[in-house]
């Protein structure tokens, strides 16, 4: 019995393990989300996306009906977990599917295949200067004759080593300041912080300690979050890791999150749990690489508009509503730990600047990246992620959007659909007869589809002609072909060694054509706005986390991306971290990096009078004006 | 009983009934402090001024032996306080001489008597241009075509109205920014600050609120801490009030404060002191005003670089010993609350840049008022508080030094002396046969001496040869002398209608002697330094709280001042305060101060191998070197 006199009952989830005492009554999903066990669920809870299927082994319950569950699911205890209200102690099974238990997390390898351009862009226009910085100082104390306070001492002998025209000292280090540098003998290790022109003192402490600096530069993503921990004093990548942002229990696309949060008054909740996550990678990467979390001064993070709000507890719930418009689009520098995030406690918190509410400082971190901004000629960046925004431009304009056309692509929305990890399937060739070749992350047994693999399958599906313009599967005896519970579906493996069949269902495929519609609208709108042909574009830049071995020629062939030849597209990977690397790194970066997010224009599709249209005409494969894709049709007509 | 098992017994101090309760065998000087009750303590409590006298009516006590108390005081049962312990419940009368009891204290007459050049100055020479304002924006508010976030628009909105190229915004503020300008339709008034070369957003408040902006200037003296409360709106000073500096107890010059603060680990207790004094000043002004403290938004400060970093808790340990160095001399601007002075929570504290140890951010107020900075030709500036410090110079170059030789010119170290307030002898002129003209502050009956009484009784017994050159009574006869309990004394008022006799005994003319010497041997460093000879002189300025009715002349009489013709003397009385509130109206000024500070070349006299024959030279009335006084040489021959 709890305060309230309710009864309690302990609910155990099963490969893990992990349990929680809950009142009776308790809805399943909620109880999950309590014990740290993650369970697909994209509509938040509402119970009519049928992902937050588990097994219920014991115990008694009560679900609401539904239609998402087939018949030989209810009869094998199925339940939609959000549907479902615990009423007594209970065993469950969490189906592997889900396959995304904070336990079983193993993301080092779909954060360390994303490429790294970061080294390149810095090299070539940023000089090394990062944003906090650890300087050795070696100051003769005063005299009688050298009566030079210790404050303006100290500041001498900073101007002696760095450009550091506006000073400016915390209050707590200039209190302890004196004693201090008598007890070094004026020997001392500054860390300076740039905040906007000023240059922060933000600790100071005895002897040589400037060898160990340290920074974690963050993607925030909306599914996934990756971190990498740097080496400030070299510019070296140290490590990497990823986790899922554990704020996909309240929804997978962040509007979602907003509902929720804003219904729940839970953006407290909002904010404890990505700071949660961005402090476990934290914590793991320091550990791994020996590094006191004391020795962090920094952290820098990219990510769309809505994760920067949930990071700051910013107000975000206008992101979702008209005027659709953003608390903050530039935030200033502030202590990490003002937002709980754990390294050296007068550390700074970095965030990119972002252009609107729907275009975050991940695209700007993408446009630095990717280098348009310095550019003649025209170029076109793609990032799909949960959403897909598009830049357009070179150094003289740009032009940007969002579409928010799904996550289908992150592999969300999907019925076996999952994040480019170990067992993700990433590339797939349909041979002559519906035979499937496939490709692994690890080459280890496949557990899902990630986003090249499914790029590729789209591909395949209609290049093979097993689906037809409409995406609609054709049913006249098509090699493949099967019927599932959901309708028609394509196998891509059959079930076998440790591993459930994995499927292509009708579903599936009309989210993806829906995602690429809504990239492919974008990139129209702003093409046509821009009065830039396919062929005036000198290169188009993908990035997201598909997988490594992503086939760029695939996203023309679905009609994603306009039809290039091959070789001007190329796929650039997380961009986002590559980004905010670069920030890190250089302070000019920064700058600059504001001057993007500041000249960029944003067109609302929402509001834009053509972006409709161009959706709808994007939803054929690959689109309903044939003429826009030359190269597909020829090939295509080749093949038949 | 407390917890340590320890007796306790009350201790009453009359007249003003305030009580407390202490362990028995606690030091009465403590149980007054404790009280809140001033007692006059040069020493520090060390027992050697003698200072400290009360009259123990009830109660037992055990007293050390003491020479500074007379067979009649000791029958009467006074004591040193700080000699004495308490052995039971206690009443004990503290003479009026103390005359400085929290509750008595009524200093507006002496904060309004200082000069305020602020005015002039900022007319002439800086811009209105304070250094926190408030100013209502109007925004039209986000619409779908308009989507700028709300934070740009708002940096948007306040650099139409003002200059401020780098901008940055509290953590806090911009968290709650976005529900601020909806509920308020983006009608805001906005405070901001600089700091340094960035322009800070403090506070967003909803309507229009940019009428109700308000500031404290402190002069914070060793002695007395003045307050005056400014309308930023309109640069004008709507009321002044002072108090005595309650570290007083603690020792009547800073240097005593910092043995005590480093022998008792007080320097908590320091700040704290300081701090609720400028709290109360604050309090009492806004009171007064009716003007809510949270409308406060700025404090400003000025003071000695020990008052500084006593106010600040910064280290001052090594201002008293080699190497003479201050922890800081320029200071950034900080939060208020960040020292529990209780303004506008998010209000910030500037303090003005001080130049070395002994010559502090007061000095470079008077240097900015008296606008010697700014000058052709050569002036002095001498500011006599409980050190005199002496400033030498021009547009050019200037040269500083502070003399640490006593404050007998604020009335300390002086038996009948006392600070510029009501019933302050503040004019005396002697008259032929000893006969003795007075003039009291407020015209009351006589109380004690303030500065400018003591100048001219110390001119005036000189003049009329009731002193000798080296300052010792002739007591051949002279009308007036008497003997008293400390020797030859000379009468300036005898007791009568409801107050006691007022005397000035040798004790007190050796003191005033010494300080006048200590002053004048720095003026003739810096002049033989810089080879500067009187006559080069185009003004001297004299700053301090000596009273309204100071007759510069005799300043040149007693040989304080260089002999220069009395129209090139000016009074400007408290310049620190009037140099605080320069700055605090004006942006410019706060950026010349520092320019200021940074120019001025620091002579440390107990380095320098010529200040005490100097010293030595001037402990002579007017000096041992007459020639450096011709026209008080001609006037003294004129009359014998």
């Amino acid at each position: 019995m709890d305060n309230d006199g309710k009864k309690k009952c302990t609910v155990r989830f099963e490969p893990s393990g992990l349990g929680i005492q809950v009142p009776v009554g308790t809805v399943l999903l909620d109880a999950a989300h309590k014990a740290g066990i993650y369970l697909n669920s994209i509509c938040g809870g509402d119970g009519y996306c049928g992902k937050c299927k588990v097994t219920i082994d014991e115990g008694q319950f009560q679900s609401r009906p539904t239609t998402l569950l087939t018949p030989q699911e209810i009869r094998e205890n199925v339940v939609l977990a959000c549907q479902t209200k615990v009423l007594s102690d209970m065993r469950a099974t969490v189906p592997k599917s889900h396959a995304l238990e904070a336990s079983q997390i193993l993301m080092d390898t779909d954060a360390g295949r994303f490429s790294e351009l970061a080294g390149d862009v810095r090299a070539a226009i940023f000089k090394f200067d990062p944003l906090v910085q650890k300087i050795f100082v070696e100051m003769s104390p005063p005299t009688v004759h050298d009566h030079t306070a210790d404050h303006e001492r100290l500041y001498l002998a900073i101007r002696q080593k760095i450009d550091a025209p506006i000073m400016q000292t915390g209050f707590r280090v200039l209190q302890r300041l004196s004693r201090l540098l008598q007890s070094c003998n004026y020997k001392a290790t500054v860390t300076i912080g740039r905040r906007g022109r000023t240059t922060e003192v933000i600790e100071v402490e005895p002897g040589d300690r400037s060898k160990r600096n340290f920074a974690v530069a963050v993607d925030l993503g909306t599914t996934t979050v990756v971190a990498h921990l740097l080496d400030l004093t070299n510019a070296t990548t140290l490590d990497r890791e990823a986790t899922y942002n554990s704020q996909i229990n309240f929804g997978e696309d962040y509007i979602r999150r907003i509902i929720y949060a804003e219904e729940n008054n839970a953006f407290d909740e909002m904010q404890s749990r990505i700071v949660q996550d961005v402090n476990s990678l934290i914590v793991t990467l320091a550990a791994r690489q020996k590094v006191d979390l004391h020795e962090i001064t920094t952290v820098i993070c990219a990510g769309n508009t809505a994760m920067i709000h949930f990071l700051l507890n910013l107000d975000p719930r206008r992101i979702r509503r008209e005027p659709y418009v953003a608390s903050a689009g530039f935030v200033p520098p502030i202590r990490a730990a003002e937002v709980g995030i754990q390294i050296n406690r007068r550390g700074l918190l970095y965030c990119l600047p972002g252009v609107a509410a729907y275009v975050g400082s991940d695209i700007v971190a993408g446009v630095l990246t990717t280098r348009i901004f310095t550019r003649k000629g025209i170029y076109l960046f793609a990032d799909i992620g949960t959403n897909g925004e598009v830049v357009l431009g070179n150094r003289d304009w740009m032009v940007c959007a969002s579409s928010s056309a799904g996550p289908a692509f992150e592999g969300s929305g999907v019925k076996h659909g999952m994040r480019a990890g170990a067992g993700a399937i990433e590339k797939v060739a349909i041979l002559d007869g519906g035979l499937v070749e496939l490709k692994t992350i690890g080459d280890t047994p496949p557990v899902g589809i990630c986003g090249s693999g499914l790029l590729d399958t789209l591909a395949e599906l209609f290049t093979n002609g097993i689906i037809d313009r409409t995406g609609r599967f054709k049913t006249d005896g098509q090699p493949g072909l099967t019927r599932g519970e959901e309708g028609w579906q394509f196998q891509l493996a059959p079930a076998g060694n440790g591993h459930h069949e994995i499927v292509i269902t009708q579903a599936d495929i009309d989210n993806l054509v829906r995602s690429k519609a809504g990239v492919f609208a974008a990139i129209r709108v702003l093409m046509e706005s821009t009065q830039t042909r396919p062929e005036d574009l000198d290169a188009v830049y993908l990035a997201g986390g598909f997988g490594n071995f992503l086939n760029v020629r695939q996203a023309v062939t679905i009609g994603m991306l306009p039809d290039v030849p091959q070789e001007k597209i190329q796929f650039v990977g997380n961009t986002s971290i590559a980004g905010a690397k670069t920030v890190l790194l250089s302070r000019k970066a920064l700058e600059t990096a504001e001057k993007i997010a500041q000249s960029m224009t944003y067109f609302d599709l929402m509001s834009h009078p053509g972006y409709m249209d161009e959706f709808t005409r994007a939803r054929f494969l690959p689109h309903t004006d044939l003429s826009l894709f030359p190269s597909v049709t020829q090939r295509a007509t080749h093949r038949v």
